[in-house]
């Protein structure tokens, strides 16, 4: 395996939509969703091998999740695990890791990586991977993938292809907010716009270079304490200075700016897990389409439901059609999947009744 | 107050239809269903002052219940708690009470009341109680309690009036088995139909000579103990031969059977609280209808259900339209309220996938 190749794994989410399955103290990518045994972070790792070396990959969190990513991942040594001293979305995050793999490797190629999302095909994934990192070795590139899409879905963004380039390559034509149902059907028919996944790859060197173009205000945060990157005070630095940075994706900092970005089309099964209901989708279901993975339940008269209960509890159920049923120690979740995205209000609402007590 | 007055009352019920909240190891009656403080049990223990002396009152359960008892009645002595040693339903239960009572006093009158009941209007109650007691203190009569109907409730066996003898008591006519919504209208439309409430009143000679002539196989079995009822040996006596006493109901050994039957016509707001829907019709509702008890509930776009929910846990509920929800450690049960008749079907079908462990 390539030396050079390195890949950051972005793992300091909340997860508030699955609440009250993923609680700010355990957020869904420490979860084993689907009883596997391994959790999505864990999904994520494993899923690394053979595209880059295991000492190249980085996990970068909130610095509360420390001790429950070296618990999920003892193969990592703490060096590899950055932690950020607060929130401020992915383009400062993904801003540190580019200097932080630059000091240490100038020649570097990075991949980055979301910590929850469910890829079904690990081989397909593989190849598109390495194809990307061949892309960009030879290239300045920001390279997106972009999933072919199979359902006019409304809670992605979406990519426009324009050009084609090479292989899979294509410029990007346009990012794309969400689209209404019908926008996203024509989306879908026109065979030109793809999901946009939230990987990416570019070499360090690019990325921090499209950062000081696009970005700034971001980069000079960074830029600033280039000396301490590498070394023993990197960690003091970053905790002194990170929370300096606007709180900003990197698609709205860089990606629909950067004259030089590029989506590689792929297809290998992909899902944000953002959602209930992507995670029931992507369930295994029972004869009357309910999910109740490793729960035990008993389900009379009920359809559709997905059920995620924590611990060896008993359910029982009966005329629920389409539900999400959540139990996890302190809190009980129970709305319709149609109602999912309000989930977020719902929580907000418990926050401001009873603080952070449930959260 | 008159020393020839007891109570008895009957506690050893294990009240499956309020499962998962009433569990076989803490049934409806140890449980403080309103928030109040007190349990059931303690509520009936309560409404007996006035009506017969502390010293006189008698707990009949079953043996697993024995600590609970003396942890929410410590003014009881041991002696005032007695533990069948089987369930057998009422008829053993009371004829046990009834030799032992016998056999202290043999003057003795006795009340048997249920242990999960709920009563609005204790005055009411403790005249209509002291009435009974009247009433049965000069005539060899059974006395049964009917309550005055307030709807055309299909979940409760009737009592048809005769014959009127004095006061609010008259001879009772026929008992009926629970009717359906039709009948049940047109016995509420009569006026001459009541509740039939399981409270009875009748001399510990009374009961004892008619369980002797309707119920000779259930008598015996105390009738060959007299010698032993009231001495240190009774408890081993009724080890060694309760569990010999057929399964029967008082209503259907005696009551239906014996020819000097009463009913008392009372009406001081009762439920018999056999059901989620009673405890919900009898609890205090929100705007939207929902009955949250103690429970940190919110509830969006969901109206007139029942939640109940054990210790500091937090429910959120959307879309939710006249449902049980009952969450209780290890078990949670979410129904339709009007299917309540069939959580019985469900704890069957509990015990036969996994034992007792959650019952």
């Amino acid at each position: 395996m390539n030396s050079n190749r390195y890949c950051v794994i972005m793992c300091g989410g909340v997860g508030s939509r699955f609440w009250p399955f993923s609680k700010a103290a355990r957020p869904k990518q420490f979860i084993d969703f689907f009883g596997t045994g391994r959790s999505l972070l864990q999904m994520a790792f494993d899923r690394l091998q053979g595209i880059v070396p295991t000492e190249n990959i980085i996990l970068l969190t909130n610095e509360s999740y420390g001790s429950l990513i070296k618990e999920q991942l003892p193969e990592l040594s703490s060096s590899q695990i950055l932690m950020e001293p607060a929130r401020r979305n992915t383009a400062p995050c993904i801003a540190w890791a580019a200097h932080h793999i630059q000091a240490i490797n100038p020649e570097a190629l990075m991949m980055v990586a979301p910590s929850d999302h469910l890829i079904i095909n690990e081989e397909k994934f593989k190849r598109s991977a390495i194809n990307a990192f061949n892309f960009i070795e030879t290239r300045d590139a920001l390279v997106t993938m972009g999933i072919k899409p199979t359902r006019p879905e409304t809670g992605y963004g979406y990519i426009q292809v324009g050009e084609p380039v090479e292989g899979n390559f294509s410029k990007v034509k346009t990012f794309t907010e969400k689209p209404d149902e019908d926008l996203a059907r024509v989306f879908l028919k026109s065979g030109e716009f793809f999901w946009n996944s939230g990987m990416f790859f570019w070499s360090a060197g690019s990325i921090i270079k499209a950062l000081d173009n696009c970005a700034p205000e971001v980069n000079a945060v960074f830029e600033q304490g280039r000396e301490y990157f590498g070394t023993d005070q990197e960690v003091e630095y970053i905790n002194a200075n990170f929370q300096a940075c606007p709180s900003i994706s990197i698609d709205f900092a860089v990606m629909e700016k950067a004259p030089n970005v590029y989506v590689e089309t792929v297809e290998f099964g992909w899902n944000d897990l953002g959602t209930w209901r992507s995670l029931y989708d992507h369930s295994p279901k029972n004869s009357e389409g309910n999910v109740t993975q490793q729960c035990k339940a008993l389900m009379f008269n009920s359809h559709n439901n997905i059920v995620a209960v924590k611990g060896d509890k008993l359910v029982v159920a009966s005329g629920l059609e389409g539900y999400i049923v959540a139990d996890v120690d302190d809190a009980l979740l129970i709305v319709p999947l149609d109602e999912e995205q309000k989930i977020k209000t719902y929580v907000n609402e418990v926050k401001s009744k009873f603080g952070d007590k449930f959260l």
